[in-house]
């Protein structure tokens, strides 16, 4: 399969990227880093991401940042910078791709756990999580050319830990491994409308 | 107790309006009826709804337009317009809050079925369903001065047949007395962080 990785450069997209890359051809988009860079917020950017790219068979976001502060210190706009990155852009991917994906091609998001086990200034992150559960629950029924489309969502990675534990009292991190078989379920597996877990 | 409820003019409102108004004082608030004239999407507007208030115990509110249309016409617009006036306007009902409403307080917000039971034209529906049942997940656990924070997740309304029934294939609808309980339990009783489904 040809399949574009986007956020390949984040701990999860690395992880995605190494399991992809032994059987598929990978074309890797991000902000900053990758072989197209591509705002994925702009849905025209995405539309011409496609069509610069060609024939693709699955879509792979990792991609998405959300504002993490302490819920009396969140705004409108903190909340809103996390739908506006993590959903609207990870939504776009999928709305600008649905008539230039390949037949039978599967579109796979990534949310994360806070949505099911909270955190400490976690608020931003859980609604976004949970959004991005809500679309791809009710965007799945409706996609043409049985096309696939699921949310894999990682608890706290083991190689994200040095970094990130502290913030996650009590979390069981989940190995690269798992979170590895949860994307290859999505693209090669038959799946679709799944918040597929990795605990 | 003083309640502020938003959105009182809809069908879900009217049954909460008649059920909690038996026992409690009400404020209603919406965009073009109510004691108050109130955009909820702006956080400021809000601040001063509850200035002008002064003292209230708990808000309820059953308001927030979503797009309904097909998915391949769906639009970046369409799904920003759910995520601003259902999820931005309600958690602006919070954030607004936290420091004003009474202590024991309760947020009360409202999302529905189209998360866990999809039908055509619901995605941006079904994503702002989501989305409040993680931000109320997320943010219940942060609440100061024992304050708690619920989302009441509707089935159709009985009542709601006539106009939107034939957009629910199969749905059953749920009854007004059943949908009242739910907003009794979560502003009566002590539940916090949960989403309450009424099926």
């Amino acid at each position: 399969m040809k399949i574009i990785l986007v956020g390949a450069s984040g701990d999860i997209g690395s992880v995605v990227h190494d399991e992809l890359a032994q059987r598929h051809e990978i074309i890797t988009a991000g902000r900053s880093n990758g072989d197209v860079r591509l705002d994925f917020t702009d849905h025209a950017a995405v539309r011409g991401m496609y069509v610069q790219v060609g024939r693709f068979d699955a879509v792979v976001s990792c991609g998405g940042d959300v504002t993490f502060a302490p819920l009396d210190k969140f705004t409108p706009g903190s909340l809103m910078h996390g739908l506006r990155q993590k959903v609207l852009g990870q939504a776009n991917l999928v709305l600008a791709g649905l008539d230039t994906i390949a037949d039978r091609g599967s579109f796979t998001l990534t949310s994360g756990v806070l949505d099911r086990d909270p955190i400490r200034m976690g608020a931003g992150a859980a609604t976004a999580n949970g959004a991005l559960a809500g679309f791809v629950t009710g965007a799945a029924i409706e996609m043409p050319r049985a096309l696939r489309l699921n949310v894999v969502s990682p608890g706290l990675l083991d190689v994200s830990v040095p970094r990130y534990g502290k913030w996650f009292p009590g979390h069981k991190p989940v190995s690269s491994e798992d979170v590895g078989r949860a994307y290859v379920k999505s693209v090669e597996g038959t799946l679709t409308g799944q918040v597929i877990i990795v605990e």
